[in-house]
Order: C-alpha cells, then structure tokens, then sequence
C-alpha cells in the first residue's frame, strides 16, 4: 500500500506521513486513529491493531508523542479498595494521594466492600470516567482473583492486595522479614526463650511472620519450644489468654513475646502487669503493625513492626506512574518493615 | 426587547422562545446561554446574570430542564478532608461514597492536610474536572474559613465541619444532645454522682458536651458537685489520672463516669479495676464516640454514645444531590446521636 503514501522524503520534499494518511488506509476516522495511537478511548482491539499496523507500515511519527499522550491523558486515576476503608488502607490512600496530586492527578476513590458486583461496578464507572491507571487495595493482604485486562489495557497496581495473576504487579510488606527483625531484637536484648501469639492461621500474613520468627530464632541456633507458637485471634483477649496458658502454673515461662499484631500485644501486657511479671524486666514485647493510638497508650508503650504504609503507597503511586508512562512491571514486591522501638522492649528497661 | 421575540403564541403557532433567542438577545453565543442557564462552565457573574435575565423576560423554558442539567453535569463531585483522613473522617467517606455510587456520581477525594494552599490546589483542580458538588469535610467539628463562592456557584455540603459563613450547610453530630442522653441513662440507672472527664476545653465538641451533661444533670434536680467537671487531654492516661484526682483518698466519690470520649473511658475503666472499685457495679461508665475496636476491648467493654457518622454522611449525600439539583440549604444542622449500652453501664450489672 506504500505507494499512494508520502515518505519522509515525499514528493513534495514538506512532510511524512500523518494522522490522516494513517486514517484513511486504516479505513477509519481520524478520530479513531488518534485514539487508537494514543491508547485513548474504547475501541475493538481489531481496529486498534489495525491501525497501529497501518501506522508502523508507513512510518508514521507523531509530532511530539509525549506531548500528545500527555494531552489524551484524563489527568485521572482510580483507587478501588476491596473491603472497607480501614486502618491499613488509609496510609496508602494518603500517600497516593498526595503524590498523584503532586503530578496534577485527581484521585477517583471507590469501595467496593468485598463485594464482586460492585466492584465490577465501580469499574465500569471508572472506565467511563477514562482513569489512566488504577489502584487496588484491601485491608488485608492475601490473594484475590486479578481484574482481568481492562479496557485500553489501563496499567493496574495492587498494594496491600495480591492478584492471582503472575503478570500482575502486587506490593506487599515484607511480612516474614518483618517478623525477623523483632525476634532478633529481642535476641539481640539476650532474650533466650521468645514465643510467638499470633493471629488466625488463614491469613497469609499469619504464615509468613511465623516463618520470620522461626528462621530468625534458628538462625541464632535456638531450636524453638513447642508450645511457644499461639495462633489465635487479632485480639486484645486472646493476648491475655495466650498469657495465661505461658505462664500460669509454669515452671520455665518466655522471656521474649512476639505478638503478630499490637492489639494482642497490648493484652499480653496487660495480663503480664496483672500476675507483677515486669514489662520489659522479665518479658520483653514487641508487636506488629505500630498502631500508634494503641501501642503509645499500652502500659508500657509498645515497641512494634511497622509496614511502613505510606512508603508502601508512595511506591505504588510511582509504579503506576511508570506503567502509564509505558513501562511495564509484574510479579510480587515486598517492601521492608522497620522496628519501633519503646519502653516494652527497651534496652534499659531490659538491662540487668 | 419583546417585540422581536416570538411568544408562546407566536405568529406560527409552532412554538415558544428557543435558546437561540435567549443567545440572541444576550447578545451571546447558544454555548454560553446554555452554560448560564445550566450552571455549567465558567462564566462572567455579568454574563450569567444577563443571559439568566433575558430568559426570564421571554419566558424561556427549556424542553427537558432535568434532562438537560442531567446532560450537562459531570456526574463527579469532589471530597476535601482538610485535615487527614481518620475514623471520624472515614465512616462518613463511606456512607457518601455509596450514596454517590449509587447515583452513578464518581467521587474525587482530596486530602488538604490542613494546608490552605493544598486546598485552593485541590479546589482548583476540582473545579478543573467540572465537578457537580463538594464536600468539605474535618477531623473535628470546629469553624473553619468558608470556601468562598466557586465557580459555577458548585454547591458545598460541610459535614463534620462547620464554615464560618451563615449561608453554608454545615451538618454536625447534635454533642449536646449525646452528652444528655449519656448522662440521663447515668440517672436512670439511680446514679446521683456524675463526673465528667472530657477533653480540651478549646474544642467546641467539649463545650458542647459539657453543656448537655449540666442540662441534663439540672433536669433532674441535681447541681453538678464542683470539681466533678475534668478537662484535660484525650487519652487513656487521662482517663487515668482523674479518676486518681476523683476516687484516691476521697470520703465521697461519684457513681457515675461520662467521659469525654472513649479513650479517656477506658482510662477510667482501667483505674477503677485497679483500685478494686467494680464497674458498673460502684461506678457506671459511659464513653463518647463508640470507637468499637476500642469500647469492646475495654473491661468492662464500654456503653458509649455513637455519633452516628455513616447517618451524617448519608444525609450530607443526599443533601447535596438535593442542591446539585437545584435545592437551596443554609445553616447549621445537628443530627442526633445514639446511646450504645455495654457492661460498663448495663442494668443488670447496676442493679442493687
């Protein structure tokens, strides 16, 4: 077909080919080739290819393609959290937000309770509204099946949330690393004997910090008691529950607790206050997740594992930054936790 | 002007004055009457005006008014939080972003950190967008600086937050109301001491409640003991150290507790267990806020009064569909909350 199409060096020496040349052997609207180029709009992936193929063929060049993508760009993104908005998602929402807002990019927000429909809702919503990238988030981070390709093949990225999808890009915290670090600061606090009360086994979360733990106390060669691992619930009553099963009656009680979460922390320190076990003197505690309101208000105040939320959602705004921008990434990142540390673990208080 | 407009009985019998006569005699082009006459676009307050005034003085009615504010509205509306997104923030985000949903309506949030240059960036942005509405919401119900009129003369709902400006809607949680409710389900269960340990007397909601309670309290005949009244901070540790300032080495000491909120409650609870003092049996305990993952981890879990946030933010929802559509709404509005009753003031517990 090349032969009814200028070339760079055309006949008349003034230019290459254009949209309208790629238009009419395209057998489309111009409308419709500017869309299909600039990935723009709702269009039969036939009509797409063809066009892009017509493009390629005779060598077509847009002025200035970053200009012109930036100019199709809807200025827009989507965050759809699957559950309700909750404590962990809303450092993420925050850091997002500002940084999309940073890049002149307004923030679409929808929650699609755990709800399917809904979200498929929510969805097409955003799909209408022409979002050039979306964000999914959950409160927890286990898998979910992956929002299939979306139209104009959005770039999607999930944080806090894993798809089941290996061409997904999924952000999580480094759930087992962070559980490494606080069995080693309570070894590192000469902590010998260090259990692990923890939250229900289903979620993945729940698994990998009790690998974290066990590695870290391996590591140091310390074999670990049976009986020191406690899966439970997320609860302040079942850190005092797991508290009294370590240490009633018992001759050889922990001298390390590592809590999955801060709330059983809180109890744990709660029932050990109560039996005059001193806190960090005779037990040192670490939680997870550096609930502030709670930890700083637990007697002593927490020391915890942080999953650096914010950094967690910075990292996913610039990933879907990159992926509108055309880059394209997949599979599961695990960002690092870090330890706070306060009076429940301190070196001082722990000194003898 | 009349003389060259056509009437609703016109010469051809065929039809009453277009749009194209209102531009005409407004000397405008049809966009820009259409956009005056549909609040759509930014416009000249004089343009708007004069064009609005033409329409009337021909009789001007369009086709399908609803239809066409339907046609011409963006289906988006925006949501400012100025200050961080949290747990008030949160309840109320979600009963509007379903509402919203619900409408087809997308909503773009926007989170101000309490920075009025971020604000006006947002605002900005917002308007850029073509949103229909906006919310403005706050972490807490004190007065802030109105946001001005915008363009469009956009309509704005302020819930949990309250604009400086007599013409603004501003919807709040009715404090007095709860704090009364709390105090008379004190009385009801014979208690005839009450304290109340409450927050920083700079807050309104402070204020407020404080009010309510001396009502209520005065209602029944009762004049609040001196030094029953505590303001301090809004922590555990407060809730702490007033019940030492109200129960440690005193003859007489109250029967009931409203606390402030839930944090400084369970502060409370905590203390009276420690000095042996049996709640609710000695002390009834009511809280403010039914923070739920706080209230029922308490011991005893906590009766607290709910400000009934997703309620609020379905009423700010409908409120600004109401005005999107055309509704006018000023004044401060206080809707009522709820009393929820736990162990820490159950009747049965109290009973003697």
């Amino acid at each position: 077909m090349s032969n009814d199409v200028p070339t760079k060096a055309d006949r008349t020496g003034r230019r290459g080919p254009t949209i309208r040349d790629v238009a009419r052997l395209a057998d489309v609207s111009i409308g419709t080739a500017s869309k299909a180029l600039n990935a723009n709009g709702r269009l039969r992936p036939e009509t797409r290819d063809k066009v892009r193929r017509v493009a390629q063929e005779i060598g077509y060049r847009p002025n200035d393609m970053a200009q012109s993508l930036h100019r199709t760009r809807s200025m827009t993104v989507g965050i759809i959290s699957t559950d309700s908005f909750g404590r962990f998602t809303l450092p993420i929402f925050q850091a997002l937000e500002e940084q999309f807002a940073d890049q002149g990019i307004a923030v679409f927000m929808c929650n699609a309770t755990d709800d399917p429909a809904r979200e498929r809702q929510h969805l097409d919503q955003l799909l209408g509204k022409r979002i050039d990238g979306l964000v999914v988030t959950a409160r927890r981070s286990d898998k979910r099946p992956a929002i299939g390709p979306l139209a104009n093949n959005i770039p999607i990225v999930y944080v806090f949330s894993q798809a089941d999808d290996p061409d997904a890009l999924s952000l999580l915290p480094d759930d087992e690393g962070g559980a490494s670090l606080a069995t080693r600061h309570l070894l590192d606090l000469g902590r010998r004997r260090i259990a692990h009360i923890t939250g229900p086994e289903r979620f993945e979360a729940v698994q990998l910090r009790h690998r974290g733990y066990d590695l870290a106390l391996r590591d140091a060669g310390i074999a670990p008691h049976p009986g020191d691992y406690l899966a439970g619930s997320w609860s302040e009553e079942w850190g005092r529950d797991a508290v009294a099963r370590l240490f009633d009656g018992k001759a050889e009680t922990p001298d390390g607790l590592f809590c999955g979460n801060d709330q059983i922390a809180r109890g744990a320190a709660d029932a050990l206050r109560e039996r005059g076990i001193d806190v960090p003197g005779r037990v040192a505690i670490v939680g997870f997740d550096n609930w502030e309101v709670l930890a700083t208000a637990a007697r002593p105040p927490l020391s915890s594992i942080d999953m650096n939320l914010s950094a967690l959602g910075r990292e996913a705004g610039e990933r879907l930054l990159a992926m509108i921008g055309g880059a394209r990434e997949t599979g599961v990142r695990r960002l690092p936790c870090t330890l706070v540390i306060r009076n429940s673990s301190s070196p001082q208080g722990t000194a003898k």
